[in-house]
């Protein structure tokens, strides 16, 4: 039997970015490894950029950088193109173009398939081409695969992801260096891990378009990425890290999706996790992804979620797939975006239940703590724990008492919390967290 | 676009035991899931067992169980096996006619692979058929999949495995419980954790037999089981623990593949792991590996290395990918037992270097450590920590000395602690162990 062909497979990359030069590196400096996986050559024919004349950082052959798109579409001898071309236009219009064209897309665009993911699949179905985005949530970590492929036996139960690695970043920054919030981003940027303006990332906007693929997905659910509930990382002070430390845990942003008998629960939160559970072993710029399935009970996957070649070894992952055509056959019984009815729907937020760690500023004065459990019991919040120490900042007049609760819902805990921040020895707006299971 | 067939795949399964049953029950009571993802329905027409009479804890439909291995390799309607049969043969016997009939199998038996696996595979091209075996190795875990499909944009630079999950479950037990190995090993039998005779899991050979799969798998090794230098945990200690915890680590039985100038590291053995690295937070029955490749850097896996449903989740996956026709794909380009040249050769395992930690039991007599750092200098050894207490256990003239050493060779490791056995002062033989990176 045939165990190879030598017949070149060729294949395009629109858009030469820190990604796409990793994928180009990929194609060009690996090529025998990738054959081997492959089973046939695969020959970057073409590289689409802006500007032709911008200095690269990957070596291409005579002849493959091209400013001309129609170079790709109108060359049938390509059939798998590689999309990296960032935001929403002029990427949709590329990608729709390309499918129209014949050619099956692998993509990293998150942003792009969370907010035209509809209409691109759609597309890619009529013309019965594949799109794999392997690459478009948790960057090296397979979860894709993972959830569509690896875990076809299971009704997934729920999802915890750390899925924003700069978030990540901050928190253990935090935690680690003992600095504050504006310090640790700081660093981030200076690093890399987060853009000039991270707001996407770290008001849990960029988490919530993940989580949203990953729910569709995993779920079947139809939920639009900007109505998940989120919350950032913007507000969590050293305070918060020492408390949490104090108590036993560590603070991660969550994005969670959790199929409950009354509807899937789906949120980014900033949560305190165990320091003794997987995910609170997730440090700096890695994310993770702990999986719930009927069947197979736990699983956790934990990789680099950006970066330049775990973001291109997810993509040309993608890319062999297409090309030996595993991705067709994955593309067709994916749930993600198909037209067949939803299998979940979202349940109502304020009911979804957890453990809630609060944290209150208040006048240092006796009498204070009895005023906060009365209003507490008002909303049938139960009391676990307290942490209230003797005294507070020096030349300071107010004191933080942390408070663990049982069980209640997310609309108890924020009228709670409302109703405490009007108390007159409230001095600052509460700090109100989920515990993690 | 067609986006599912209402034509039912016809499947049959050999071998009902407890995996068997999992998988018949998924076959049986997750029929629509299982539909979805193989976008058409999947038919359990035969489960051939030995004896038909023996109550079975899944209701079949009638006519579905069988002990005639003939009416599944003499019906053409029927593409898909699960071979489930434990064992050498008659499992070896049953995989062959199955293949000669023209039948792609899925099966479980790391055994099997193990021990026949070139034998198997080269039939199998030969037939143009596939063997999917996802099951074989860490249970739920999808490693395979992600090794073989997943990081294929890599080269896999090293493997660290827990991938014994009666030896994972024994040392957990023994932390967390503080007994002895012997109480641990019979909670392990109490549990249906370990076998009546567990010798093959503590020995640390069913971890060479699941390492010698991977590590064909992602170095193109050539490497049977039974040569890999394999340590079992039956020789440690309470003491080894107590000590491992006090220096901040805690032993795990890893099994490594290592890819290294000189040629490929392989080995099980027990091991020193620093506490807040995610394999030391593998716990009791649960199963890890941590992948580098070059391209996505470090990747953990982690999930439940046994038991019938997480096992049968890994079964069914890949018999959705058979029905569907990835495993086809990929079994044509998979580097297992492929009649291609080796890629990389074994390292000498004298030569391999790492950090240990040896435990004496001497004589309570000052000048004793003197004279065992003159030895293990003598053999180049450098000591980099000693633990020694005050006073040693009560009634017993005997003290434990630890020593942790910076980077040393296994034969220097050997050849150092066996010269040591020989001082007079020396009561019992030295524990070695290696220091994870």
């Amino acid at each position: 039997m045939q165990l190879s062909d030598t017949t070149p497979s060729n294949v395009a990359l629109v858009g030469v970015g820190t990604v796409g030069a990793g994928v180009a590196r990929l194609l060009t400096e690996q090529a025998d490894r990738l054959a081997r996986h492959a089973g046939r050559p695969l020959r970057l024919t073409r590289a689409v950029v802006r500007d032709v004349a911008r200095p690269r950082e990957v070596k291409l052959a005579d002849g493959v950088l091209t400013d001309d798109l129609a170079s790709v579409t109108g060359d049938e001898s390509i059939r798998t193109v590689v999309q990296l071309v960032g935001g929403l236009e002029p990427a949709r219009s590329i990608m729709l173009e390309l499918l129209e064209a014949g050619k099956d897309v692998v993509t990293a665009n998150k942003a792009l398939l969370a907010e035209h993911g509809p209409e691109l699949f759609d597309r890619a179905r009529e013309l019965g081409r594949s799109i794999a985005f392997e690459a478009s949530v948790a960057g090296g970590i397979p979860i894709i695969t993972n959830i569509a492929q690896c875990l076809s036996a299971n009704e997934i139960q729920s999802l915890h992801g750390i899925l924003n690695g700069t978030c990540n970043f901050i928190l253990t920054e935090m935690e680690e260096q003992e600095t504050d919030y504006a310090t640790a981003v700081a660093e981030a940027q200076r690093l890399g891990y987060a853009e000039a303006d991270p707001t996407l990332d770290v008001d849990g906007s960029d988490a919530a378009q993940k989580l949203a693929i990953l729910a569709h997905l995993a779920f079947g659910a139809r939920v639009a990425w900007h109505e998940i509930p989120r919350e950032g990382v913007e507000r969590i002070e050293p305070l918060d890290i020492h408390f949490a430390a104090e108590l036993g845990y560590r603070i991660k942003l969550l994005a969670v999706a959790e199929l409950m008998s009354e509807g899937l629960e789906l949120y980014v939160s900033p949560q305190l996790v165990r320091r003794d559970a997987p995910l609170a072993e997730v440090h700096g710029a890695y994310n993770a992804v702990r999986v719930v399935g009927d069947a197979v009970g736990r699983v956790w996957f934990h990789g680099l979620g950006a970066g330049q070649m775990p973001t291109a070894s997810a993509v040309v992952a993608d890319l062999i797939d297409t090309v030996v055509g595993r991705s067709a056959i994955t593309f067709r019984t994916l749930e993600l975006w198909s037209q067949r009815p939803p299998r979940v729907s979202p349940r109502d937020h304020q009911q979804v239940e957890s453990r809630y760690y609060f944290r209150f500023s208040v006048k240092d004065d006796s009498g204070v703590l009895a005023e906060i459990a009365s209003v507490l019991g008002r909303f049938d919040v139960s009391i676990a724990s307290v942490i209230q120490h003797e005294t507070g900042e020096e030349g300071s007049d107010s004191v933080p008492i942390v408070l663990m609760t049982h069980k209640t819902t997310e609309g108890a805990a924020q009228r709670a919390t409302a109703a405490i921040d009007q108390l007159d020895a409230v001095r600052s707006t509460s700090v109100r967290m989920r515990v993690a299971d």
